[in-house]
């Protein structure tokens, strides 16, 4: 697996991680840095990356050595999103950004409208998109062609842990697209990773299940060897499942 | 991870892999290799072992390097099992084997009495036997009173590649043993590896997801990464599910 | 249980069916009146219910006996859809509609954008709109925000019979919707239909899934019996499921 | 659905409901009723059908009108078993019985070898015997051979509710039985049982499921229909289940 590409840039690892909920920023870089990530985002309205009186992440996270990806966690509308994108850009100079714009607090869904809308006004403000978005294959689509630099759909709500819960939806997306499919929200444990990747995700972006597993340090290195063993995986092509289910018996095609 | 013991041998990797159904011993030999295995299993009656005049997979997987478990693949009776390890024994001094004792030839499902039976007999001969079972809980104590050194009950139907079908018996065959327990058969792709490495089994035994892959020795690679995402999750311990629902909602406990 | 409201029109039955795919109108026929179906759904494009010189559909399932719910199937954008909505309220008097728009023919999911713009003007035209949608619950609101009488998310796409994949988003839905909730498409057999209504949803509307059956009629049945059965069984509370963990076990909230 | 055949004896219905863990022998009539369950299932050591001084089940449950089986449950060993039943013979007339030897209290599994055992002895002894049991096809098959009158996997642990586990091993033993099969144990929800049912299972039986919903008559009428819509459902043939995946893209047969 020579890695992937997104907006341009070349990057070897598949794994996205977070920068939230951990107890401190000592044990983030210690997570980030087992999870082999090259990549890690971070809520611009959250976590400190511009005051130097306060503790910075940046102090922990080398901003040379990672991609630093900022997102919008906490925004409800296109404009909140799209203004604190911008501030972002001109504090920091970030342009490859992740957006998502979130219908309410109780389930931290997308609201598609806004995040179609975000979309569109970003692309056209120079920004690299890397957008959050519900499993619908034909919002996908839109998003891709409102120019989107990669499609990151959940797999089960934000902070759930419950896994990927449609593979139907995740497939179709990966079959049309022709950006990059990353899982974002919902992996809870290191095959959720790999069942994503075995679908040919190119990536899979996580917080929370590393963050709160009761060693973080331990499950990022698990994610590291998921997200590897699903690429893998999916490169060299699974065995056929077979239910020994005689063709001509009444009970074929029943599981 | 430093490792698990099975009847006092002490090994790293918690990844057996099989030598049937391969193009070549050539190929069989590069799987193994990515592996990363210790224990290749090997079947009496199907592998020439001993004949120097024929092709030898000794050529090709070095016994002294790798710990080979003879097994016992087509026996359907007790005595068949007990005669071929002896023969296995006499010829190549294998002490360390693997019991299955197959109920028929359409799904492979183990005949349990006869395993037991076999079990019995192989222990009081001096053999550590490992043996292969359905996921009985039950039958996994009396197979571990009968002296098993260790439990490998049958994840889905072997050569089937469903992936583990029933965790719920899994985990009881887990929480109960006091020897290690692994996974053998039904594994089809690298998260099936991890689900059962994450239920807390000690390794898991598979011989078609990598043999019939279309690039065996790729899948290899990534059943040897699937295993260890999976322990070393386990081990991380996983963050928990949440469900977002009001607990005085209706629909609290619903799904 | 008494029954359900759909626009201020009361219906016993929760199974609402469909009227393509039969060989004849005289199976479709029978499967209806052995469904329990109050409501047929028949797709104003391609079932002839307006030109007296061919065969017709109201010669055999009695639009005095059932409500005819027209649907767009067919269309794929808002003014298709509000066209042949209009088409049908000036020939057959029909108000009640469902409101279908796709994003493509390979999987029918449908197109979000168009069908919150297409109800949002049908709303606004007098209809009572019964909506076709994707599972995303902040879409779902928006439906209901802009007037649709019932929401009818995918059970998984049109067609596939795969059951519902995701129960998580269905009862995300149905927690919060204020109108009814029905599970359209992606049912395949009885216990799917039992399923959805398990989850709390006011019906399912099916058609494959009776049309495709080998025997159309029995299976219409079925799912008669199947909606009930889930229907009863969500109001009679089912007992909790347990998994008897320890939980000192460190095993416990594995599965 | 003209029913089925156990022993010789006709029945329409294909529910056996249970007679523990209701909270008053009058509840347990109306649940009785409600399920249209023709058989009723009795453990000899825990319900008094013998004692006239004491409130009695036959007082509530016509033994006249219903059939009368009497199980063994709580009985851990074959001696056990057979003592409870010849007591059951001679005190009541009972020769169609339910043969139970479980494993352990905690998850109350049965063990196959006791099982075996005693349907050995019992088949010789005249009795008609219905015997619960692992979802092991081997097991079922030497069960049969042993002469039991039904064979009765678990679809998971007995009181658990989580449904049926194992599918794959369900139908096996469906495929091959002689007699017929009932899924006992594990059933939570109507669509379980109809699940059972689309299996090819002749019938269910259950008692937790009913007795500890919130409202027990009603949840027996939900099963009465879930068994009666999975029947029906497996009768009239389901359509196919369809992928949509595009048979050369790399993708299809990942799901």
């Amino acid at each position: 697996d020579d890695g992937w590409t997104v907006a341009g840039r070349r990057f070897t690892s598949r794994l996205i991680v977070g920068t939230g909920k951990y107890k401190s920023f000592e044990q983030n870089r210690a997570a980030v840095e087992a999870s082999g990530a090259e990549i890690v985002t971070v809520a611009v309205r959250r976590v400190n990356v511009m005051d130097p009186k306060q503790p910075m992440l940046t102090d922990y996270i080398d901003p040379k050595r990672y991609t630093y990806l900022p997102n919008t966690a906490g925004c409800y509308t296109a404009e909140d999103a799209i203004r604190t994108l911008r501030l972002a850009r001109e504090a920091g100079g970030w342009s490859l950004v992740k957006l998502e714009v979130l219908g309410e607090q109780k389930t931290l869904y997308p609201d598609m409208v806004e995040t179609l809308r975000a979309t569109d006004v970003l692309v056209k403000d120079g920004f690299d998109v890397m957008v959050y978005c519900s499993d619908d294959p034909i919002m996908a689509r839109r998003l891709e062609d409102a120019g989107a630099c990669a499609i990151m759909p959940l797999g089960a709500p934000i902070g759930s842990g419950l896994g990927l819960q449609n593979p139907v939806t995740i497939r179709l997306i990966v079959e049309q697209a022709k950006v990059p499919v990353l899982v974002d929200a919902g992996v809870g444990t290191a095959s959720d990773a790999a069942v994503a990747m075995e679908l040919g995700c190119d990536g899979v972006l996580m917080n929370t299940a590393i963050a709160e597993a009761k060693d973080p340090v331990a499950m990022a290195r698990a994610m590291k060897l998921g997200v590897e063993a699903g690429r893998l995986a999916y490169q060299a092509g699974r065995m056929p499942k077979r239910r020994y289910a005689d063709p001509s018996s009444p009970l074929a095609g029943l599981i």
